[in-house]
């Protein structure tokens, strides 16, 4: 049996009520093998309403991490749902972890319960967001390295165009590198270097793109540096709502009619965030997922460990000695 | 009688028929020293209309820069109006350039044209984006210079905190520093490096901002490197304008009501741009000005010239041996 997918039972809006219903809809109708780690006495209880008492392993962590505290704050206490389902994985009892809580936690806890994979020079996080066209760009790194080198973009670049692949069916995704101009050359030291060598990677290379080709469908991929990526990630979701306060101030449009627009591009809500290049894989549901969403989080998080993405990277490992 | 200031007359949707009038209220109305430089018998013919002939010097340039023309290619020809104007001022001529030409194309032929001022390390663009509560943030630098030091960071506070004061006329301008988290420490290196140096200059320093402020009014002055700055500005643009787009398309405010929105925030028509630091000062009008906003252009040069925004960063170049 392959290594088990640790679910954060205590995550997101609803906690148990719902983690506990997706990892059994995980298990049964997906085959994901699941761990549940939380308050043992409130997981059982719900396992127990699913007829799944004994079906899944329960490991009890007593914390709970609110969806407002800050990342270091999460990963500086040790018995919290969060860092016991991350260091079950960095231990190598499990393949990943899968919480709707905060990201920043997650990350923060992540970082710290699991290692590094083999050859990957750091993590990155990626974030697939909605386009305008209908589709979705995955934007690496989003925040989890602020100083990479030229090599970790590259790396960063071969994450982000397996998880196109795997998580959002794209088979052959182009990927672009975030500048400050669209010819070669535009950008600054990280990038022109970067720009080096992407060339050589096994997916189609788009050239630099723009700021405003974040949301606009031009790229599968957009890798950038954890500084830049985050800042970007976070000025989407302002744009997006300063957008919508001006038009509904303006009267054209009542504030219940936008709020859907507005989700699509809350932090919380986003579609689907994963942690790629530890030791194992860590995917981040939305804070408000149902369980069928913290299943769909299981299968994600299972596809991404099992499909290789850590050992496509590290056989393109001469990108490090570039 | 104080160093003009130099008018492209070409610049801009109207040109002409447009800048002349500008230039004819600037010193009329203002008592702002212009000079007009373009094709000299267009210009003639827009200064006879206004019974100004003789009141206005007029320095003949033949080419016109178009608005969709890349800055490098701009820079590149010595007989547009752009780059003679920022020659005159790079010779000592006058004291600031303003054009309603495109931004990318008047920063690159000002950095060509213009030296920098004496103790200054690198210019920075200033512009000011409208925030949601109705004010506005000046965002530096929003892409002229896309590898900072710390030092020039501090210089960029420095010219930042100047330009509110004297554009936005805030007295006490607060400065933020853009990072990816706003406690302290949070960031790369370069913004912990920065965070150092900018409690000691003469503002308000609020501590780190994200990207989630830029529109959100949180401070007065954002202040990043070129690089960051400049993604940030067109993923505003992008933001805005996606946001607008699902609005429209979900069918809930029609697209000409959502117009003025998104006319806020376009790069050609956001409220002002200011490249600071170089031997003369230079003022980005809207593309789609009339003669008003030509004429206040004139006046924001000149006052932004004679305010001493060099001269106040020059005072603290402290900054620079830190």
């Amino acid at each position: 049996m392959a290594d088990p997918v640790i679910v954060d039972a205590m995550g997101g809006d609803h906690g148990p009520a719902e983690t506990v219903g997706g990892a059994v809809t995980a298990r049964r109708e997906h085959g994901v093998p699941v761990v549940l780690v939380g308050r043992a006495g409130e997981i059982r209880g719900e396992l127990a309403r699913h007829g799944a008492l004994g079906e899944i392993d329960v490991v009890h962590a007593e914390r709970i991490v609110p969806m407002s505290e800050r990342g270091a704050a999460a990963a500086a206490s040790a018995d919290s749902s969060m860092r016991v389902g991350c260091e079950l994985v960095g231990q190598g009892a499990a393949s990943a972890f899968v919480s709707a809580g905060s990201t920043g936690a997650v990350v923060s806890c992540a970082i710290r319960g699991i290692g590094r994979a083999p050859g990957v020079l750091r993590p990155a996080l990626a974030i697939a967001l909605p386009s305008v066209t209908g589709g979705a760009s995955v934007l690496i790194d989003a925040g989890a390295t602020s100083d990479p080198t030229p090599e970790m973009i590259a790396q960063f670049a071969l994450l982000g165009a397996s998880y196109a692949q795997l998580v959002l069916g794209v088979t052959d995704p182009s990927v672009g590198l975030l500048s400050i101009g669209a010819e070669p050359g535009k950008g600054n030291r990280l990038t022109r270097r970067a720009e080096e060598l992407l060339p050589g990677l096994p997916f189609r290379f788009h050239g630099n793109v723009e700021g405003h080709d974040v949301l606009a469908g031009t790229v599968d991929v957009i890798v950038t540096d954890g500084f830049t990526g985050n800042v970007v990630l976070k000025n989407v979701e302002g744009s997006v709502r300063a957008a919508l306060t001006l038009v509904a101030e303006a009267g054209i449009a009542a504030p219940e009619a936008l709020r859907e627009v507005a989700r699509r591009y809350d932090p919380e809500t986003h579609g689907g965030a994963a942690l790629l290049g530890l030791g194992g894989t860590v995917v981040v549901a939305h804070g408000s997922s149902r369980a069928p969403t913290i299943a769909r989080a299981c299968v994600v998080a299972r596809d991404l460990a099992d499909g290789g993405v850590v050992t496509r990277v590290r056989s393109h490992l001469a990108v490090e000695s570039a």
